[in-house]
C-alpha cells in the first residue's frame, strides 16, 4: 500500500489533471453514474470537534473515502485536517492512504478553475482575489492555469496581508484598498473569505464578469 | 503517523485487553456517551461491491473510522477487507492507519468472549464449535481465554475441514459428525457459519447452556 504525506501529495498532484478529473467527475455525477452517499460524522463534543467521512465511487476516478476532521479550537495546527483512503474498485483492496489537506484546499480551487474555464470569457484579463488566506492562494494558482490574466488585484480586511500576498504573486499583482476597488472592472472574481457579510456587491460587477464564490461550512 | 499491516496488528493486538475494551465500549454505548452514526456505503455496482465506512468516537477508545470493503466475487483474496484510521480526539490529527481485517474477525469473537465471560456458567467444560471458517477459529481462541474447557467439539458441513480444524486446536478437540452431536451436552456453543438454515436447534440444548450466534450481513 502506498502512503503519501502532504509534501509528497503536493509534489505529485497535477493541477491541470485535477481540473480535467473534476470535469469528468461532475459529468458522471450529473449523469447519475456515481455512488456518493451523504456524509456522516462522529462528534467529539468535549472539543466541539468532528470526524466526517465521505466515501464515493466514480467510474472515472475509482473508489475512495475522504476522512476530514474539523477541530475549531486548534491553534497549534490546522483546524481542518484530512486523509484519503483509496481502494481498488475491482476487488476492494486498499491501495493508498494519503494526506488530504492539500488536496481538499486545491480541489476547491480546481472546481473554480473548471467553472472559470467553462464559463468565463476567453479574453478575461483582470482577476480580483477577495481574501488573503489558503483559498485565495490556491485560487490564484488554479485560475491562472485556465485564463491569462494581465492584472491581479488582491483585497482583504488586513491590508498588510494583502500586500504580502500580492508580492508573492509577482509583478502582475497588486494589493488594493477595498473589495470594491478589486472587483470594479474585473473579468473574473474569486471570493474566498470567511466573511459573514457580503463581500461582492452587484453594483460593482461589470457585465459578463465571472464570479467564483467559495462556500463556508458552518458545522 | 503509524502504519500497521495485518502481521503487525496480529503481533500487537492483546486479546484479553480487547475483551476489556469491548466491555468499556458497550457500557459507554448503553450510557449514551458514544457518537456512532449509522454506517454509509459507496456501491460499485459492476462488481456488486461496496465500501462501508463507520466513524465513531468513544471516550474510552478514541476517535476512529473503520473502512470495510465487501466484494463477494473475490476469489483470489478475502471478500471482506478492512482498514482502520485512528485520529487524536484532542485535535483531529491522524495518528494511525492499520489493517482492519484481523481486528474485525477478532472483535467479533471478542464480543462473544465478553458475552461468555458475563453470561456462561463459571464451570463450563464443553465447548461446541459449529463451523470451520475464520470465525470458528477466532472463537476457539477467544472463548478459551474466558473459560477453561476440557473438551472442544468441532462440526461443519465438510468433515475433512472439521478434522483439520480439530487437529489445529490440539488434544482437547475432536471433530464430530453432526451439529447435534457437537451441541448436545455442551456448556457453551459458538455458531459461526454462513448457513441460511438453522444450525442450532432448541431440543439439542442443555439447560443453562450459553449460545454465541454470529450474525451474517447480507448487504
Amino acid at each position: 500500500m502506498i502512503v503519501l504525506d502532504e509534501a509528497e501529495v503536493r509534489e505529485l498532484l497535477d493541477l491541470d489533471g485535477l481540473v480535467d478529473a473534476l470535469a469528468d467527475a461532475h459529468r458522471e455525477l450529473s449523469a447519475g453514474d456515481v455512488s456518493m452517499p451523504p456524509r456522516i460524522a462522529a462528534l467529539v463534543e468535549e472539543r466541539q470537534g468532528l470526524l466526517g467521512v465521505m466515501p464515493a465511487y466514480l467510474p472515472s476516478a475509482g473508489l475512495a473515502c475522504k476522512l476530514v476532521t474539523l477541530f475549531p479550537r486548534n491553534t497549534d495546527r490546522h483546524t481542518h485536517q484530512a486523509v484519503i483512503a483509496v481502494f481498488d474498485p475491482e476487488n476492494g483492496s486498499p491501495l493508498a492512504f494519503m494526506d488530504g489537506r492539500y488536496i481538499t484546499a486545491t480541489r476547491t480551487a480546481a472546481g473554480s478553475a473548471l467553472a472559470t474555464r467553462l464559463l468565463a470569457r476567453e479574453d478575461s484579463r483582470v482577476l480580483a482575489l477577495v481574501g488573503t488566506g489558503v483559498q485565495a492562494r490556491s485560487h490564484a494558482r488554479a485560475l491562472q492555469r485556465v485564463r491569462s490574466f494581465d492584472e491581479i488585484r488582491v483585497a482583504g480586511r488586513d491590508s498588510a496581508k494583502a500586500e504580502v500576498f500580492a508580492d508573492e504573486l509577482g509583478p502582475k499583482a497588486r494589493a488594493v484598498r477595498s473589495y470594491e476597488e478589486a472587483i470594479r472592472g474585473a473579468d473574473v472574481v474569486a471570493a474566498t473569505t470567511h466573511a459573514t457579510e457580503p463581500v461582492v456587491r452587484r453594483e460593482w460587477l461589470s457585465p459578463g464578469v465571472h464570479v467564483n464564490s467559495v462556500g463556508l461550512n458552518r458545522n
